[in-house]
């Protein structure tokens, strides 16, 4: 029974998680499509809709401590579970960010072909994917390989807003639009952060030997 | 026995609260200052403790759980404080990003005379104290007084980041440092949201009759 309940919590929070991944991808697509619909999506839809997970996952989680008092490895399941509840709500402000951005950038001309945004956006949304998956198969090498691409998308963070000052420089008809592209980058460092964080967890768990292969 | 270790708890989350709000106002002095040192504490002193807080706490919320099996109210505090936690570690955070962009701007001259930052600092750092106040003392109302501040930092930004606009588009050599300025606000904001956070969970508890006036 407790187990049962487990594996719908579980299932529960891999479905929120693919949430935030596809609200990260569809604030990109507005971004690169020059489309609002897909970021006035995220915000008016799939928002609400983390938010209400959050919810209902810290009350499953709750039920379950309160029901079944679980002990060991089963009470760390659960409240790492509900750690990681809290970690997604706060990566779906970060894409709720990033689709406010894109629908005030759409309403200008490009500056510049988005080539290395959406790459970023693409190593962040797998960083939480791959985070996810890493916790649910007890897997610290997947958990190590995560927090190794965090250097990864911060060279990138570095090398775009370069590129991005560059710009500004030498038209200064471009700061405003150059202004929010690395804002935009900021929120996707952050996600990737927020997956990192979530990473290092799951390889503390599995290290402390207190994440058990037999979930 | 249980409520001595809530207390314990309880105290040691304040602790931390009070670290990571510290850390703020270090970090914001180094900028106003144009000194280092309180930087350099943030990052080399304060950060590690307060990720070393964060597995001391999570680590006595568990052991708690797991000794005492709580139930109702009791429960619902002990996992309310996990959250806090986990978001007092991404204030951390935060933070850090403000002492490590306060370092790099002191090594430049200054393109204005920073007055709206430090004052968006004060306010995020008071968001932070208050919201963990309205947790300890179940005030709803400060927790309300705490969301409805979110909105006057969120009009500094705008304010702020309108102003440095006005510097880089007239004079291009400001471009970079005025960039800096404008993430720190961003950083501020974060933090400010992540009180908000802290104030509405306060606030959702307390609605639902879940947090007692007993505590």
């Amino acid at each position: 029974m407790l187990e049962e309940r487990i594996d719908e919590l579980k299932e529960k929070l891999l479905f929120m998680a693919s949430l935030v991944e596809q609200m990260i991808g569809k604030s990109t697509e507005s971004l690169v499509e020059r489309d609002e619909e897909p970021a006035r999506q995220v915000i008016e839809v799939d928002e609400p809709r983390v938010n209400k997970l959050e919810i209902e996952i810290d009350e499953m989680s709750i039920s379950i401590l309160a029901l079944f008092q679980p002990k060991a490895s089963h009470l760390r399941l659960v409240t790492m579970m509900m750690k990681i509840n809290n970690d997604l709500e706060r990566l779906g402000d970060h894409a709720v960010n990033i689709a406010e951005r894109a629908i005030a950038l759409i309403a200008e001309p490009p500056v510049k072909p988005l080539i290395d945004i959406p790459r970023m956006a693409d190593i962040a949304a797998q960083m939480v994917r791959d985070s996810l998956n890493s916790f649910t198969n007890s897997d610290s090498n997947l958990a190590a390989d995560v927090r190794a691409r965090d250097e990864l998308v911060d060279g990138l963070r570095d090398q775009i807003t370069r590129e991005l000052v560059t710009y500004m420089l030498s038209d200064p008809s471009t700061i405003e639009q150059a202004l929010e592209l690395i804002l935009i980058t900021r929120d996707l460092e952050r996600i990737a952060d927020l997956a990192t964080n979530i990473a290092e967890d799951v390889i503390f768990a599995v290290k402390g030997e207190i994440v058990k292969h037999s979930w």
